[in-house]
């Protein structure tokens, strides 16, 4: 089975398994216990707190607060975030932003969302427009999950508390977390993450909060996280996310490469008479986002499928909307013959040329015959 | 190392660990994704809150939502069930419950705490008089985590019934489930469970709801768990969580026999002129709760601990509140100074009974030799 949704979950990493296997065999205990093996895990934790922050800010200004997943991460900017006055995100936003924030929306916040380019990005002019002096929180996605396209969140950052020194800039990190060159510049206040799209787990994500920045916590009880997300801390998911995130950050730079010859492969591997090219080539390596004009995306998914490739229509997330179109490719201005055919191929460092070959033999024949026998 | 703090967290079971190992090396899928191995996943979880359910509930009334540990569950219980008015729990509730409801008040909230009997159970006739038909909340912790007292949670529901019959009633289950003889009655609307409390993974937990009770989700976003509570589902958690409760409930009687002659055995060889015992003995047999008057508990925990011996002084959670007494033993009318001295010993089917021979002699001989130095 070639896999090639890695931008829905990833394989866990098997060394990054096998070096955190002892959280669960050996050193089970609750870190917030006081005997000296919770403590040894606490300061553990420590640690790792530092390396993981390391990775894309410092962990002189900021702290990191663990998480159960990038949504958890993103809600808890949003509704913790969102002060009063107005917020304003993108229609490029992942479901748990989106759907957050129309959430805010029935809390008598008023929600703006800015529209997008062709390739998924966002139109920065029309949402630096939307932002005024009652802006209490903007939110914007690094890394577009069904695109790819990528926002210069530094500088969108800054342009905006040039209008609003006041207004919180929140960016959902997820699918650029671990796989592009990125630090978290001046004018950045919240930053989301996950583990489970870099060879973590599911369960575990990371919300990175800049220190002098205050917000509330979204989850209430023992205090935890510094009191600002209770829970016993999921050791095993959290070392596992440290693991995973050394590992990508230690060859970024080979990955990178290494993803952008497969992307680059397989853009020219895709009989151009079959599919559009959604991505633009300044998007993340990562992401391939094509139509397959006038076939369904899913009818495609399914029979590629039975041929042994696995890939995604969109965001896995959306399956459970049950809507037709992807939201944000209807944002990107595509047509509607063209969003039905929405396909996205997503890569890990470990996809091989060989697979990215086999693949677009697979997608080319599946494409072509579903043509012909609908025509 | 002698393990008794297994209200803080159990080891993970070994076998459910072997079995589940599946889910991280070949079934990494995302269960929301729409090819055969991401549906695959989904049906296997339809089966997985079938049989969670039933071992306390039945899948007939009952919905069940995954969420990443028993905090997240009872504050959506609270966050999400307590709408207008008044709502009501008790002075001994987990911290989950009880920062959530005080953040409820900051929240407009009134909020009303019942008070405890001297064993840590709530006082059921102040509990009742405290609801009223403005009450849309009721909240009762099932296990006391710190003295083990039980609480009998459907007679109490159904007395809140009966007094208002539209107020929800929820209870924690997290230190009962998997543990004691329980069946949720007609009169429970929502239970909330964890995970590494039976052997099973940090990170895990569960709010059993009822299917008429509409509650909103407390994280947002691409509308997972029937769009209860969204992000990627954990499926290595969730079996494991599933594996872990099979394997309690298939030999509850059996490991509740074994305890209760455990913590028998430990109340008859701790030194009486030492140690008084807080936990009746109607508690839970899984928690003994004892008090070192006249000396400091945190001090014999880290003298135990340096013998070999690991318990705990209380919640593991509340250690993060940097509190001296615990705010539930209090509450139980306990003076001060054998508060002070509070030891929380907790039990799991696998303790032995020369591991609690042992820790007898360790906590006779430490608190002996502590209490003469002192005098």
């Amino acid at each position: 089975m070639i896999y090639l949704d890695n931008a829905a979950t990833t394989k866990p990493d098997e060394v990054c398994l096998e070096i955190a296997a002892q959280y669960l065999k050996q050193k089970f205990y609750n870190p917030s216990a006081l005997y000296a093996e919770g403590y040894a895990l606490h300061k553990e934790l420590v640690k790792t707190r530092s390396d993981i922050l390391n990775t894309v800010a410092n962990d002189r200004d900021f702290n990191i607060i663990f998480t159960s997943c990038g949504t958890e991460a993103d809600n808890q900017a949003l509704f913790c975030g969102a002060k009063r006055g107005n917020i304003v995100t993108t229609f490029g936003e992942h479901s748990a932003v989106y759907a957050a924030a129309n959430e805010l929306k029935e809390r008598g916040i008023e929600v703006r969302f800015a529209p997008l380019n062709s390739d998924g990005s966002v139109n920065v002019q029309c949402l630096l427009s939307l932002i005024d002096e009652r802006t209490s929180l903007v939110s914007v996605i690094h890394v577009n999950n069904e695109t790819g396209a990528v926002n210069d969140v530094n500088a969108i950052a800054h342009a905006v508390k040039a209008i609003n020194i006041r207004a919180l800039f929140h960016s959902d990190g997820v699918q650029a977390f671990g796989k592009i060159h990125f630090r978290i510049d001046a004018d950045i206040d919240m930053y989301s993450i996950s583990a489970h799209k870099i060879g973590g787990l599911k369960g575990t994500g990371a919300l990175i909060l800049r220190k002098n920045v205050h917000i509330k916590p979204l989850i209430y009880g023992g205090g935890q996280e510094n009191g600002m997300r209770s829970g016993t801390e999921n050791v095993f998911g959290i070392k596992m996310l440290e693991y995973a995130a050394i590992k990508r950050y230690s060859c970024l730079e080979n990955n990178l490469n290494h993803v952008k010859e497969l992307n680059s492969l397989l853009r020219q591997k895709l009989d151009e008479k079959l599919f559009s090219v959604i991505s633009e080539d300044s998007a993340s390596p990562y992401i391939l986002c094509v139509a397959a004009k006038g076939v369904r995306g899913e009818i495609i998914l399914h029979e590629v499928n039975d041929k042994g490739l696995i890939i995604g229509t969109g965001s896995a997330c959306s399956s459970n909307e049950k809507k037709r179109y992807s939201r944000v490719i209807l944002a990107c201005g595509i047509d509607e013959e063209s969003a039905d055919g929405i396909l996205r191929i997503s890569f890990s460092p470990e996809t091989t040329a060989e697979e990215i070959q086999s693949a677009a033999d697979i997608l080319n024949e599946t494409v072509k015959f579903r043509k012909e026998i609908m025509e």
